[in-house]
């Protein structure tokens, strides 16, 4: 052979290798656990557009960006946001700590397990409690308590590890487009440095690539060692307008394709759509109460109203979970 | 060939394709330009130790993080930082929509080439022009500004395209790193949305890997059509304190390797290297006054005085760029 036909040659088994496009997989479902109808044939023909050399819609790999919301989209979101659980379960572990809470609202509520009471002074209430577990310590820190709940805690409900909420479909939808040289981001309403201890072991995606909603740090010397201390304010909320906003600081490009579930991934879907060339926007409706739970336009945890009328003016994807996914969770097809 | 030897000819191929490592490359010298002297050693040792599997230093290419400052490390930041002097063009570029800045300062000033009289108020005066210069259209527009400008603009000592000022021995050390498995980031001082548009073209560096200071943006319609629209109000200020926060921020993991150039980089150097493992910090130092400009310890731009100092204690890399470096831009090697 020679050595242009070598170069050829490697370069040809290298793409064929890292884009995992043996001859066999090829052949298998990519998306096994969705079912045959409009959505899963949408998502395949908008990778197959995009990634097909001497396609009009063709896409440099460099610029497949999809950009994922995590809470209802990823994984489960009732009864309530699972950071929410999480902060409620450091209270729990922070109690013998302050002695004073047992006389402080929301804080004795909450330890009476009464959370209705506890939460019933809405938004500031929730931000004090969040505020109260989530700052105070170093990145180092929070990082091993994440991790530490992540292991161990139990969804009320199901009684499984949250991480076992994740959606199976969205498992194989997250590695087929990597496969097809797309960079997967997760951009949620969530703390980002609540999600980057385990997105990357869960989903696959890197502490790199999660975008998410942060509270300001500050760097310190501590005991002659540099650290970052986690303060009690707001630093940015990566939630509807923030979306495109923080998509834009830390990405720098436009997505082309975006995957969400409330109307807080509204500005998202317009911000990725109204890119030039091919565009793909897929919303997961939350339709079945038997799996999973149903709730769309009245819930007060991932409200579906706006994002969804302008869905169907617009032609966006609308995945209905209880027809188009052959199963939720992925330890149903264990 | 069994199945299985044919996967693991595979995996050796596309593994040696991507990383670029081919013998006759890997023969060749990585960083030609860098005169054999300790920092080119301490380097390439560096590299060796954690890349060799089995080595006892051995870092997963995945944490294999190298932040690289941008002014004065990668390019020039002489007689200003090249972003002022982008600045300072935009303000003549705007003069004719604005009559008023004929008796305005220190827009009168600039207007007559009197930059020093036009800068005398140091600071706020400076934030006031970048404001002027750098707020009020989307960030569509604003990368359209700063690549004509790129495009164009000439440095007004050398009379060259400003991204000829970039460092060829820094240029093949961004290469080096790469072909061995390290992401590598810009974390500057200078506005995120100056350098992206160009970041690619000329260090490789893609947009989502560049961290800047940015000022808010703001998610609108306009005539229908999604946009972020660039607001005259500080977001984020990515220097000294800032850089350890800002990779925090956006990548998520501590750095590796660090390489900057002035006290801006002080705290960047010193998170860097209190990690665990193998760490690797190194200043550029501006000592050759023939070739570029010869600065340290008292310059207003990119001074270099308590970060100098802890090298000596800490053992960090300095280079010596009359001394270490054979050639210091890009195109003097043609």
């Amino acid at each position: 052979m020679s050595r242009s036909m070598k170069t050829i040659r490697l370069t040809v088994l290298a793409t064929i290798a890292v884009l995992g496009l043996t001859p066999s997989m090829q052949a298998a479902d990519p998306l096994p656990s969705w079912n045959d109808t409009a959505p899963k044939k949408a998502i395949l023909t908008f990778v197959e557009k995009v990634t097909k050399p001497g396609s009009p819609d063709f896409v440099p790999v460099a610029e497949r960006i999809a950009v994922f919301d995590n809470d209802g989209t990823l994984w489960s979101e009732q009864p309530m946001y699972f950071q929410i659980l999480f902060a409620l379960d450091r209270v729990k572990a922070l109690a013998p700590q302050h002695p004073e809470w047992k006389e402080k609202e929301p804080f004795a509520s909450l330890l009476k397990g009464d959370v209705k009471s506890a939460l019933a002074g809405g938004e500031p209430t929730i931000m004090q409690i969040v505020m109260t577990t989530h700052a105070g310590m170093t990145t180092g820190e929070f990082d091993t308590i994440v991790r530490d709940w992540v292991a161990t805690a139990k969804h009320p409900k199901t009684k499984r590890l949250y991480t076992e909420m994740v959606y199976q479909p969205m498992l194989e939808l997250l590695a087929y487009l990597r496969a097809n040289g797309f960079k997967t981001y997760i951009v949620s309403g969530g703390g980002v440095e609540f999600m980057r201890p385990w997105t990357e072991r869960v989903y696959g995606i890197p502490p790199e690539q999660v975008i998410g909603s942060s509270i300001k740090t500050k760097f310190e010397m501590r005991d002659g060692k540099p650290a970052l201390v986690r303060l009690p304010e707001i630093n940015f909320v990566d939630d509807k307008d923030g979306k495109p906003v923080g998509i834009n600081q830390q990405i720098g490009r436009r997505p082309i394709a975006a995957f969400g579930n409330s109307d807080g991934d509204h500005q998202m879907f317009q911000w990725t759509t109204a890119g030039g060339g091919a565009r793909l926007a897929v919303i997961v409706h939350h339709t079945d109460a038997e799996r999973e739970t149903a709730y769309d336009r009245t819930s007060s945890i991932g409200r579906l109203d706006k994002a969804l009328d302008e869905a169907q003016v617009k032609g966006w994807t609308v995945v209905d979970m209880k027809n188009d996914w052959k199963v939720i969770y992925s330890l149903q097809t264990k």
